[in-house]
């Protein structure tokens, strides 16, 4: 990778000193033919002004292809510095899914701008798309895929891909349609390539069509794709009419994003589409502060559970340096269990019909991780902190306590959330945090109450 | 989706039925029309006796589509269950990839009747696979795909197709490669298809090819998948000869996989690649003792500090009541920090030579957030607990601090493990937790000891 890597930043040096010396028509070469995504990279390295120009100067088809590629800021920057001409040749390049995405985020009076220039049928397009429900397989699909009737030959459908494919985001998945848009199959370019060109269409076809409604949720139609290893997948309107595909392509973005904001959520963070290096000061601080807040002030609970048994500790003082290590080894046992839940629970690996088998497990688990922890903590508090057995006996009856409910409580919540519609990754580390210090802090003084006089 | 789920549960139990009452005939024409997944699913779903039966009236092509679907428990009773023939089929018509993972996850024995029955070619292809090293672009890889020379036309180009794109993993991506098979180009069918059949290969391939070689990072490859959108990606070997391809689904599998594993990292498990349903709880208890010991081990540090100062908490057990409200907040502010730099670093959104920005950002953040935690909680001390002026402005610095410390060290910690070849994930939250209770308990007690007469 590394020699590579080391090629890149030496291209990118390479063209920033074709464009000091003003060697354009080299430059513009160099740019045409390289991959679009590197393009993008490059032409996002320069500082603003040169952005412009250098963008103006990609071959008309490119550059809309570079300009998918960019981030929403400098996507806005070249938007405010080219031609209505150069911007309705964008907009009309553009897959309508990269145009929505596009819309949802530049400023309102950016977008009038943008949507003057788009033809009539664009415009429709993309205030049809802008419609669809956030998060839905509506918001991530796109509009240029390839339709068959299903009367035709390989021969005709090789010849309509090469008039129509052009412009397609896909052409290696075919779609077979009836004349009011009924998805009818599906025909890959392989079938076709392996069939002899006489063949027909509704013959090699598969009709067992596997399709998303404009309604799904993003995520499980993103699954799909990880089951199936499709390449495109349709969606059909509530009628069953094909109305658009999404593309592997987006379907890894939507994965990597959900997978992301389940990271932040279990964090407790709320998720923010924004990179993170783009993001402010401000923004960072409003994505973090809740909370930790809400988080603070439920510690409300545990302080009022020590201000309670105060006299008792104000004796055995000896019990308050225990309370760090418990509360520690209660937050990552449960922690272990609700990320574990959490993840198969977004991948579709458990159902909440599971939750007896995992609990189940969970509870096995927790009593032999509990038995190790406090094997092992009970010969460190003999031979080596020197408590006395009464102590020891106290910490480590505690800990297995503790694991035990931090196990269970971490495994069920986001169970339990996710069937009555909360989001599981919310449920976890932090407000699990919160539950297991409580519990946790009330069975050690229960416990020690039990044992010692206090 | 509701209504899809229904009609594949529906599906599930037609096909049982049929099963029970012997119709086998219909029972084979079903499942040969259902996509591999879902015929694979089915399959798993019933009982091991019958579970073989049923994969053996599979039709011969559709069968090992069909055995690729399925997890390693089921592949193991189908292999011990077919004759050495069927055997000998199901080997031939699997990806090279998929029969690398299954010789890497079946018991010994297994293995060498695999490959007894394998013949002489996948033998020797599959030993080559086995030995590129784990996490490697070689390790994912497969063998079939389509090369071509570069002075052919796009007709012979399809007649070729045609004639070896049976069996490949890909045809949509083509390879142009020399006599000494160096890789010269890429030609997709989508440029093949918009040219002239007459149109030569040479004039219409990419020679500016993207590739990886066999030792690249796995991970490193899945994020170009991400960056260019690609079907499948070449894999070249140190001389610059063509050896593999590897392809989207794949790609896929590793970014879920890698994310899954960061999540387990930061939620203190060992990952493993076993399912969580499939993993038995010894299993699962050898993932999560190892980090709940350390942890609990090193919170000795923290009984440690508070042992030392036990003769100031005796006199002020008010102090203890705040001990876990301002090590959770100190956990939770970290965390934060940590888990969104290990993400940014996994999307190789952010790398090292960013620490900089990236801690001076994470300053202003906790700055911000220890301000507006500290305002609400002197507030809340005031007015509700009435804890006195001293002791409000004690815990609350100790606040300020805390949460400043813990998020540059979350931020800065995972980089500095990236950048001298640890894991960052692994020196996430649990670690960070020890070490920012460790420096909040000195920070409290240091404040406290100015303030209060201890």
């Amino acid at each position: 990778m590394d020699t590579r890597t080391v090629t890149m930043d030496e291209v990118f040096e390479e063209l920033r000193e074709l464009l000091e010396k003003k060697r354009m028509k080299e430059l513009k070469d160099r740019l045409d033919d390289m991959n679009e995504a590197d393009a993008a990279l490059f032409i996002q390295t320069l500082p603003e002004k040169e952005m412009a120009m250098v963008f103006r100067i990609l071959s008309k088809e490119h550059a809309a292809e570079v300009f998918a590629c960019m981030e929403i800021d400098e996507q806005e920057l070249i938007i405010n510095s080219v031609t209505d001409k150069e911007l309705a040749n964008i907009i009309e390049e553009l897959y309508v899914d990269d145009a929505v995405d596009l819309m949802e985020e530049l400023p309102a009076n950016v977008v009038s701008r943008v949507m003057k220039n788009a033809t009539k049928e664009t415009r429709e397009l993309i205030n049809q798309f802008l419609n669809y429900p956030e998060n839905s397989a509506g918001s991530i699909m796109t509009a240029e895929f390839v339709d068959f009737k299903k009367d035709i030959t390989v021969k005709e459908a090789f010849e309509r891909i090469r008039a129509i494919g052009e412009d397609k985001e896909t052409i290696y998945t075919c779609y077979v349609t009836t004349k009011d848009r009924k998805l009818l199959g599906v025909v890959t370019v392989r079938d076709m390539l392996l069939s002899p060109y006489e063949a027909v269409i509704s013959d090699i076809m598969d009709d067992n069509v596997i399709y998303a409604t404009t309604t799904d949720d993003r995520e499980t139609v993103a699954q799909m794709f990880k089951k199936y290893s499709f390449i495109a997948l349709p969606v059909v309107d509530k009628e069953g009419r094909l109305v658009g595909i999404v593309t592997v392509d987006d379907a890894i973005d939507v994965l990597q994003e959900e997978a992301t904001e389940d990271i932040e959520k279990m964090a407790a963070i709320i998720p923010t589409e924004k990179p993170y290096l783009k993001t402010g000061v401000i923004e960072t601080w409003r994505a973090r502060i809740p909370w930790l807040l809400i988080l603070m002030v439920s510690a409300t609970f545990t302080s009022m559970i020590i201000n309670n048994y105060e006299t008792a500790l104000s004796k055995f003082v000896i019990l308050t340096a225990f309370i760090p290590m418990l509360m520690d080894t209660g937050g990552n046992s449960g922690s272990q269990s609700s990320a574990t839940v959490i993840r198969n629970l977004s991948l579709g690996d458990i159902k909440f019909s599971d939750i007896f088998r995992v609990t189940w497990k969970e509870t096995k688990v927790a009593l032999l991780c509990g038995l190790t922890l406090s094997a092992v903590n009970f010969a460190k508090l003999m031979f080596l902190d020197h408590t006395g057995v009464t102590v020891a006996v106290v910490v480590c009856l505690t800990l297995i306590a503790t694991v035990f409910f931090a196990k269970v409580v971490g495994c069920t919540l986001p169970m339990v959330a996710h069937k009555i519609g909360f989001d599981p990754a919310v449920m976890a580390s932090p407000i699990l945090t919160t539950i297991v210090d409580t519990i946790s802090l009330v069975i050690y003084f229960r416990i020690a109450g039990f044992f010692l006089p206090i």
